[in-house]
């Protein structure tokens, strides 16, 4: 199914929403419910549902159970994916916790980093391998996702030998814009931008 | 100026990327060359910039320098504006990072946690307090953006609490969906939805 990349971001958001449900015990929930949890319009949830063939159930809404499984089903993976993080400083080890007791299609199963102190140690619940044997790893254990934690200065060399290595997927998190092969898929964040935005509507107070 | 969010975070990232030009000793740039660099059309571009007013000169490409200045009258607030970060941990001390040495009218003042280990000490640059500290700080020192990156459990407590405080803009790095009153602008942000994302694309193979 070929989804545009903001409705797999909103069913990614969907999905953690529901998990939530289930933890409250909420079994059933309304488009304008989970709506309002992401601050989003009620439309805009029934159509992207309606885009994976998914609806309510008359005067229950939707079960939540079923759903989650559904966008599974579409947005992840049948088979486990390997994911790497490139740069074990404090972003990476925060993205690294993330993945911690995860029940995912998503495995981190390597870091990188040339600190000696890190390396083959296992920080924030991965192991930390020297950069010298990221393409060994990547191609002996199909990584296909490196997550890119690297000072600025190093962020295009990294990629550049990522793609090279035979990663598909990039996550930029460095604040240096990168550029890749059109067969590799790229996704930036740099939480300046963010930072700026609030910034700009505290100052223009127009919220 | 009321521009929408979307053009305010371009904005951001033209900045970004015309600083990095202006270190490569590049004065002019194309608006083509520009949005190259992001991803982007040299039509959104152009449209953006004509927003706030701006034009090329001819043949020429735009006046760097310039556009660095014009885009910061634009989106920087005239006097500096006060930042905390709640909660010390990877992420927290990830973000404290990007301030260090930015030329910015955000000043990063404080960053609350609950870890004695970590209160007194200045870690990535910024001083950590305690939470109990947190209600005379914000109102003392006019801090008025928090950055919030305590375990999901916490963030809502967290973030009521700085809103009751007075904190006027609030960056959600947390899992955790918040909700604030309407005087208050509330930006979020989940990498679980960035790497769910490169992770779809991957999977489609359609990049």
């Amino acid at each position: 199914m070929n989804l545009p990349g903001k409705t797999v971001e909103r069913l990614s958001e969907y999905r953690r929403t529901l998990l939530g449900c289930l933890a409250e015990k909420k079994n059933y929930i309304f488009s304008h419910d989970l709506a309002s949890r992401l601050h989003i319009t009620a439309v805009q949830v029934r159509r992207d549902l309606m885009l994976i063939g998914y609806s309510s159930v008359q005067r229950k809404g939707y079960d939540v159970k079923e759903l989650i499984e559904t966008i599974g089903s579409i947005i992840d993976s049948e088979v486990s994916m390997n994911v790497a993080i490139i740069g074990m400083g404090n972003f990476g080890r925060a993205v690294a916790g993330y993945f911690k007791g995860k029940r995912s299609k998503l495995n981190l199963v390597a870091s990188f980093d040339t600190d000696t102190q890190k390396i083959g140690k296992v920080i924030s619940g991965v192991r930390c391998y020297p950069l010298s044997e990221m393409e060994a790893m990547i191609r002996d254990m199909d990584i296909r996702i490196a997550i890119i934690t690297v000072p600025p200065d190093y962020a295009r060399e990294i990629a550049g030998e990522a793609v090279r290595y035979g990663i598909k997927g990039i996550l930029n998190f460095t604040t240096v814009p990168l550029n890749v092969p059109s067969w590799v898929f790229l996704e930036e964040y740099d939480m300046i931008t963010s930072i700026e935005k609030v910034a700009y509507f505290v100052k223009e107070n127009v919220v």
